[in-house]
């Protein structure tokens, strides 16, 4: 049988639907234990958030259409995957103050899994050299603008579960930015695809930028847990990092008052250009890891802030078009998106949990050949074109 | 019979209609052809914005309580009077982050028929001279503060459909200003008209600003499209402007790119104080006019701004109380309302479509006939009493 | 029979109960004459705030979970007691810019009986040194932050009726507070009694303020009205205060254009820190008073401001951790608390209404009792140590 295609949200048509649940039957029976569901949370800073959750039987995730599409956290059989922030989300973007005069509160609504941070940039805030106003507020807006459109596909045959929404980021006068994010799974697989497709709407050139943000927290990161990546180079963002080199992919225990320690980092690929990075645990016994193509993201930052757990203990595993410095820094070093008026880049990231020893060693193997013979360049102080 | 009023909003008594529907039936009959309904929009940027549908059986108009009263669209037949901004809204306020350091937030709600750009304040943002702190945002408030109260009145004799909103500009130790809209139309005419009562609700005297920013874009802003008014004098904003005098009434098609061109105009009116001005297009079989009284918005701005399609090509057609320089040089220069305690002013805007080339030609006799003799001043300069 | 709980709202669970009512029949008949209803508010500038109104057969009070469990207004028979803000609301966070770039966008809300200034800072605007952007908005965060949780017990034994909230104010690497409050009375009497727990979540120390706006304007507020409280010490904020000192315990009658004076005032209390202050009437037949202990709220500042009535003429009688300075000033002279990791701190306060020459005398000698022989010392003008 066919793909079903059921639309959720349509704001074009006036389509809206408050709550729905997809199960088996919608799609004739072949895939048992997977069910796709949406509704609107009430209450708190989450009242009006929009969340689909898609279980495909081992596998489940809540999907943030409000929220940018965002993932905000994720679970394998029992256990969950996302980090537990102060910020108890998640949050509706009315009660994040993403335009304050310091520019940093984007921070009000961050515990999500994955957010993605962009699209006119991302990084540190910057502020108009002249008066000091701000003028692009931390980590960019798209993860606070609300999907405008939202569909969900199954296909009955194999399996395939798709959740497809349309944000912009759109100012008159300024940049217009649309992305169609779709984020896919099969049943049965511990397996999330995430293809977003970033358009440039104008009939002038633009630019972009694009940051995956993706954060886990404790039980998966206890102490002893380790980053493995198949390095080319890594580079301390600041000196307090480089005093952290030495231990720079493992993970102490959560530590109150840990000041953050950011990596930027090169990492290697095959021909083809897909990398693949993983969080483990101490015991290697459970993981986390993402595949992507360095050619669509060349840049990888690793954030550790392995604060006390009431503070947010969290690592974020970050690959990006660019370093998270302030967007004008990067913008002269080449790190931006460049697109035709019209044109659109594609960027692929898959998500993959692993619950058992034997699949975080599969994914350390793969990653182990992709290192090769090749030895890490390590250098011990921020590089002048890479760190602002 | 008598008039038929139904309320739909009235926060003071906890009324709140989330969807209705005024027919035929609903006033015994006499009007066939009209309907006026009311809706809430879910999803995206327009999550919890409440429309109010008018249709006269000729006319139809789409009126947003939620944005301070503002027109998003209206139709003639089957065409559609507006434009196609970038920002695909109608956009909640929450969503618009008016008071953002650098003061153009306003732009990310930007996409309606008819905006509002008061009370306060209009025009471009100003600045705290000592601090560089914003003081006033760009057009002001009221645009994205939703009504308190909203109600219907239809007249099944006269066959008058009339819309009523109050939205109020407050804030506590500061301004204190209340706007009560009415849009009202007949059955089967291609009138809107809006009659606006700013009222200062404060003790103390206060000043108020009111510009309404009518916009329009293809198909009706084509190439060869032109302004036609009884003008007195025009001057360019700035010398970008002064380069585009000798065609400052006339438009090309959309060009990617194009630098916006403005202009202050006074117009001529007849004994009365009324004036009228009209966008057409090239063909001269479609157009748009205005209807203003030039004692209560003596001031005129024409906004030219036909960039590319996608980008938003479109021109603003704005009578108001003053020119949209940033508050202070306004008020220096008397361009503002005077309030005293418990005072009110009222505006009104007649607004018409033109569905045919005896409809422009009408319109364009009647401007004609305003403007007689009189051969308009054309400056050659920005004017330092008129523009900032 | 025990106790009836009831959950309203939980944001970690799901749940959200968007209208109800508790009546006699709830807690079986034992307390005739209350109710505590719940519903969402929709239109203007309310649009989608929550009320809670309890009403224990004598005394009524709306709370908002949507505004940090502010209360809106109360009423003692048929008296409202609150005052009349040119804001009309309750108003939604998501229309109170809060963070515009000078600081007084909380004013936009400002219309409640009782509102909370805090947690990691109340007072003026504070901007940073260097760059000149807000650092501290005024009044802090707190009123404009939703509860996760609401629930609400009734014992139908005692008559007490409880609506408790919790409210957070997180930002994630910087402070991390939580207030859960408490409001609760018994059927009949006109007492609210509030508990407020603020909670340090972090495993680092952090500091908090709380300030009581407590807001009362006519009828009760009337030309003649009298401020009565156990003064140890009484300081004008600034020299235009000073110059009111002579009447700073009177009131005039709503005056235009009446600019604000502000009191700081340390107060005599009991040996276990219980004070009391009193607002009464001219004919001393209608008052407010509110009790709560020195030790928890040393500070206490009477904000006089009897503008127009339009304008909202109001006094607030605010019990606070500090005065409402800049934070960085009340933190230099220590009026903070300081919470350990995972500290707490109880505050309470008693709101009663008297309604009768003979509840505001009795209220008054129980005043008079705790002045005792002592004199007020009256500073003619501002110290250094307690006006910024």
């Amino acid at each position: 049988m066919a793909a079903t295609r059921v639309v959720w949200t349509d704001v074009d048509t006036g389509l809206f639907v408050e709550s729905a649940t997809l199960g088996p039957a919608d799609i004739g029976g072949r895939a048992a234990g997977y069910e796709v569901s949406k509704r609107r949370l009430r209450g708190g800073l989450s009242d009006g958030v929009d969340v689909v959750r898609v279980n495909n039987g081992l596998l489940a995730v809540d999907i943030l259409p409000t929220r940018g599409m965002g993932l905000w956290k994720a679970w394998l059989g029992g256990a969950e995957y996302g980090w537990r922030s102060p910020v108890r989300g998640p949050v509706h973007p009315s009660f994040v103050p993403l335009m304050e005069p310091g520019g940093l509160g984007w921070l009000d609504g961050f515990d999500e899994l994955l957010v993605r941070c962009g699209l006119e940039s991302n990084g540190a805030p910057e502020f108009e050299p002249e008066t000091g106003r701000l003028k692009y507020p931390l980590h960019g807006r798209i993860a606070n603008k609300p999907a405008r459109s939202v569909h969900v596909s199954v296909d009955g045959e194999t399996g395939e579960i798709a959740v497809t929404g349309v944000v912009e980021e759109t100012r008159f006068h300024f940049l217009k930015l649309r992305l169609t994010s779709t984020v896919s799974t099969r049943v049965g697989e511990p397996v999330l695809r995430i293809r977003d497709v970033v358009e440039n709407l104008s009939e002038s050139p633009a630019e972009a930028q694009l940051l995956y943000h993706v954060n886990f927290g404790e039980p998966l990161l206890d102490a002893g847990a380790r980053f493995v990546a198949p390095v080319k180079a890594v580079v301390p963002r600041n000196p307090h990092a480089a005093q952290g080199l030495a231990s720079w992919d493992r993970y102490a225990a959560p530590t109150a008052g840990y000041a953050e320690e950011v990596f930027f980092v090169e990492l290697l690929a095959d021909a083809q250009g897909q990398t693949r990075s993983l969080l483990r645990n101490a015991a290697g016994d459970r993981g986390a890891s993402l595949t992507h193509d360095v050619r669509q993201l060349p840049c990888y930052t690793l954030w550790k802030n392995t604060a006390a757990s009431r503070d947010g203990s969290v690592t974020g595993l970050e690959p990006g078009t660019n370093y998270p410095n302030p967007r004008s820094f990067e913008g002269r070093h080449g790190r931006v998106a460049k697109l035709a008026p019209g044109a659109s880049v594609t960027y692929d990231l898959t998500l993959e949990l692993h619950g058992s020893a034997a699949s975080v060693g599969s994914a350390e193997q793969s990653i182990a050949a992709l290192q090769g013979a090749v030895s890490p360049t390590v250098f011990q102080e921020p590089l002048p074109n890479w760190c602002a």
